[in-house]
């Protein structure tokens, strides 16, 4: 089985990429071209059959494709549902257009799933059968592997952690992501600076405040600017109270952290979030065996966990 | 493999029981004795071994022994940690007590774990593969199903829905369990008779407040009592808020409601519940075909599950 050939597909916001891995998930060939969402649909899928074309082994010999896709998607039907940055996307039943195409059984992730994925097989999770991994970027996706199994849940809507409500002011609900996500980072300085706070964010946009964005927050965090560190602090504390309802959801051995956000931060989120667990933890049984781990897989993750997802399908 | 005998034993803080189960999880003998914790731990355990001994089949062939516990335990090890409700038990390694006297396989269990296998294999769950068990009585316990198997995590600490971190007004860090268990609705309603809020609790208890708990507020309910009606709401929709959690978290296809609190309140706490998983949840993907169903096993729910367990250990 070791000579058996696997493709990934990442199909993200702005780019498409495409890889030739083998059965251990070494990469032998990739491609990569711009998503162009505004041509249409059918555009971006006729790309990525070229894609997939570009890295396809002479001997025309594939196992498997996996696809992986922002979410909300349905992967049990390998529908896309519709992602916020796929704006013409609504119910396409990727993985039957894909399929139809190549004549290869196709497996359909989403993207945070199949990072999951990636690092457990190949990346800071190798090893580790119960694994959390959280990206914090833009907004806070999820992926869950219990005992070696990529959770997905009935309809695959499952590891949506971003989403834990966490909350109560007055009647106010409000979640992990809509507090501590590099939009509700950057939204949080932008409402500080509309208060009159003093701090250096103001001149790195020139005094325009709704230009700030997270990116500010930590730049100016690493140049000792005390309202960026703050809300770092503050971010970094709920993400460790997130992380908190995950260890004792799951009692996993390993948390694995990626995202621009969660890199950029570094000690100024990582501090206060390891804080945040031993304070807030059932008990220490939860943590002190636990490993942290920033993620290993750069921006390929999610193409290297589409391979994974077709390799353990084929399973 | 139809005629195998499985024994399960229920430790409760104040019963043992024990029962003797075909492979269908069919009860075919029981028996039951007070657990008397204050004799010591060997007592305890003693009595057990009496409790088995009374529904060991006359042929003397056993395939397992399940065990349920009050957690936190470890499971793996097959030890007792520290059960709040079990005063004397430190560190005991009640797995392998109990198979140095009988030399049959012995496996351990938390209760709340159990309950959720039992309510899967032969209650309100069967035929569902994603289910999520909440009782909700003097704490919140919880039990995961996820493809059909028992979350139990690297430790076994897993599960452990009621300790969800959740926050309220002013940042302060707290838990659906001490927000809205049966003790926390009691000490709620203390505190509003402290504040001099009229109720009919201050009759049930003669002016005592100190001795009211949840039973008062569910009965003062029932009557139509103004202040217990709103700490039943209050409770059902921070319930409904960690069922959405946990939605997102597992998108299960069933939850399953057990413990004294539930069933006593009924609508009063389920109807706000509902209500708050059909406003936070991220998409009616989630609830439109979940089902939620109260526990359908009554008292000998653990002892099932620990029968359950040492079925399903066994295979």
């Amino acid at each position: 089985m070791s000579n058996e050939v696997y493709l990934g597909i990442d199909l993200g916001g702005t780019r498409i990429r495409a890889g030739r891995f083998d059965a251990d998930l070494e990469m032998e060939a990739r491609t990569e071209t711009l998503t162009l969402d505004e041509e249409g649909v059918d555009a971006v899928i006729e790309r990525m059959i070229e894609q997939v074309k570009a890295v396809y082994p002479s001997d025309g010999r594939v196992a498997g494709i996996g696809i992986s896709a922002p979410g909300p998607i349905d992967p049990v039907a390998g529908v896309i549902t519709s992602p916020p940055n796929l704006k013409n996307w609504v119910d396409v039943p990727l993985r039957q257009r894909i399929q139809e195409a190549v004549n290869v059984p196709v497996y359909l992730g989403n993207d945070a799933n199949l990072a999951a994925l990636a690092e457990a097989d190949h990346g800071a999770g190798r090893g580790y059968r119960n694994l959390i991994y959280l990206t914090i970027s833009t907004g806070i996706g999820a992926g869950v592997i219990t005992e070696g199994r990529l959770l997905i849940g009935t309809r695959g809507l499952g590891a949506e952690c971003g989403h834990l409500l966490m909350f109560f002011e007055g009647e106010r609900v409000s979640t992990l992501e809509q507090e501590a996500s590099g939009t509700a980072i950057g939204r949080q300085a932008r409402v500080a600076l509309v208060n009159g706070e003093a701090s250096q964010m103001l001149e790195m946009v020139e005094g325009d405040i709704m230009q700030v964005t997270a990116k500010h927050v930590v730049l100016a965090a690493q140049a000792g600017d005390a309202v960026a560190l703050r809300l770092l602090e503050r971010a970094g504390r709920i993400v460790g109270c997130g992380i908190v309802s995950l260890l004792h959801t799951f009692n996993p051995n390993i948390v694995i952290i990626g995202g621009g956000v969660a890199e950029g931060a570094g000690d100024m989120l990582f501090g206060p979030m390891q804080k945040a667990i031993r304070q807030y933890a059932l008990s220490a049984d939860y943590w002190e065996n636990l490993k942290i781990a920033p993620a290993a897989l750069g921006e390929d993750v999610c193409l290297i966990g589409a391979a994974a997802l077709a390799l353990h399908r084929g399973e």
